[in-house]
């Protein structure tokens, strides 16, 4: 089997760790390992399959001979860096927003729209955690009976900011316990025993860019450009799985065993839900895992053809990593790579 | 002015310690005070006005010469005891869910329908914590423009279950943080970093009683019957504080400038909604008030006249105590004591 020279930029954060995990875990036929970091972070070491590789301070030279970059970085990274190692004859799959919408690259979560990757220009991106988890469900939820509108509520993990929250929702819970006051620094407020309505920056309109990005990626990944969806993301103290309150509004009727029989048949999707023995989808066990967990599916009877589902996935894993390296298996796959 | 010989009935809980403090803070002309609760905690003392209170075991005989009594003990306690303090001659604020749906039992929130309290027959019921912070935010909007359809999805603090559930997150995150496992005893899974989609029993078709509740509770005392409604309730791991993410379709027109002006003008509520300023409602600056908080009042594109709002309240507060006793100053102003 042919290998790859795979690089990653962003190998020093949570994401970049997990791809390196994924990969492994998975077997992708990894030849050549080239890591990439900011100057800060250049110098310190990641592991993949046991060996301890060393962080390079990323620059387009190193994109030389790279067969697939995985961008796991900021924004700013990817906007400065993916054109590069893409003229150098790599393949990006970019885990940032930055080139998201941008027309001509693929938006792509495997179960649901692979097809999208044919005729890539080089430049692949990876939907939000958030969305990914979503689209999941509704992909064959709308192949049943089209989606007429979607309202979700969001629940998600601090490990979506990066390790730095992580290590502050710690930090401020012992405080907290200790009957100190909270020192707030990757948030604008404490996110110990709190609920922050507020993920990324806000428009004027008083969205926020991660309430955007999931109405706008969904709408690119399902290609219902028109499709009506409202979102509200919340940040909670929890560390790692999103969860979300999705109400869907379809065509048609679609009892909810019906729901539960098409879902279990959907691929990276696992029905979890028996309330009478309290068997609901967790963050606390959706962490760790790479299928996305639905439950609480019932029906909505403030309309005609409601639904109300609750969805938990790894937002580390399916929400980045793991998605990520399963766009890398389909190019593969499909001889795009 | 007249005092009234008041009881508390569940005097050594989360919430009967908060109706004493809101009574003493509110200046309610108590003249005797009784206090009850289960065998196991009588004998306890509780604090009102600065001096200790003996607790009592509840008894029938207790409410003879009581003017009014609150409850704020379990179901059973008020469908014991209730009728018999009402036999007594004492009027009934219900903490409880026992009566809230029963005909001619008055629901009430007094900002919204204190006419309902007119011509009641001893007991009346205090809604459910979520429904009340709900309700004070969409009865304004209905005046403005009539309600077509509500979607909720909340974030509920422990504090809601009571005090041992309090106890409980704090233990189990002290344990996660100390990488001991964590014991569950008050919810079937750990709430500590984590989030549970199931707040009181569930029913047949998978909707939780506190998801009936919003949706019942809010029909009544809105007088609106037939309002689409539809909610899914989860417990976060906050100590105090529900949130609440409210979705609205609207059957005209209302911007959200206007929808702020009329929120701003409606009784207990007051707005938080400057996001260029980082300034939305949040579970720890709601704790210790009495009003309800709203922000994050933005358009829904997704239906014509939809918007999306954000709304924060003490549970303990204005979702129990401060409802409870804002209904005994109503029944004092309406002569209905």
């Amino acid at each position: 089997m042919r290998s790859y020279n795979v690089a990653v930029v962003g190998a020093a954060g949570l994401v970049g760790h997990k791809i390196l995990e994924v990969l492994a875990e998975r077997g992708f036929p990894v030849g050549g390992l080239t890591l990439m970091a900011t100057a800060r972070s250049a110098g310190q070491t990641a592991e993949f399959q046991g060996r301890k590789v060393t962080i390079q301070e990323a620059q387009p030279e190193l994109f030389d001979r790279v067969d697939l970059v995985f961008f796991a970085a900021t924004g700013a990274a990817s906007q400065n860096l993916a054109p590069e190692a893409v003229r150098r004859g790599a393949v990006v799959i970019d885990k940032s927003a930055t080139f998201r919408m941008t027309e001509g690259v693929p938006l792509v979560v495997p179960e649901v729209n692979q097809e999208a990757l044919d005729g890539h220009r080089g430049i692949i991106a990876s939907p939000n955690c958030s969305t990914i988890q979503m689209v999941l469900v509704l992909a064959p939820l709308h192949r049943a009976r089209p989606l007429k509108r979607v309202v979700v509520s969001t629940y998600q993990a601090v490990s979506g900011t990066g390790r730095e929250a992580v290590e502050e929702l710690d930090a401020q819970t012992r405080d907290l316990l200790a009957g100190r006051p909270a020192t707030a620094n990757v948030y604008p407020h404490q996110i110990a025993f709190n609920i922050l309505p507020h993920i990324d920056k806000f428009t004027p309109d008083g969205d926020t860019l991660e309430e955007i990005k999931m109405i706008q990626e969904t709408r690119k990944i399902m290609s219902l450009p028109d499709l009506p969806i409202t979102a509200t993301t919340a940040r909670v103290p929890t560390r790692v799985g999103h969860a979300e309150s999705v109400n869907v509004e379809l065509a048609g009727p679609l009892a909810p065993e019906e729901a539960r029989a098409i879902l279990s048949a959907a691929p990276g999707v696992t029905v979890v839900d028996d309330p009478s023995a309290n068997l609901y989808p967790l963050p606390i066990e959706a962490a760790g895992r790479d299928d996305t967990l639905v439950g609480r599916i019932r029906r909505d009877q403030s309309v005609p053809h409601g639904l109300n589902l609750w969805v938990v996935s790894d937002n580390l894993r399916k929400g980045a990593a793991t998605n990520a390296v399963q766009i890398a298996e389909t190019l593969v796959a499909r001889k795009l790579l």
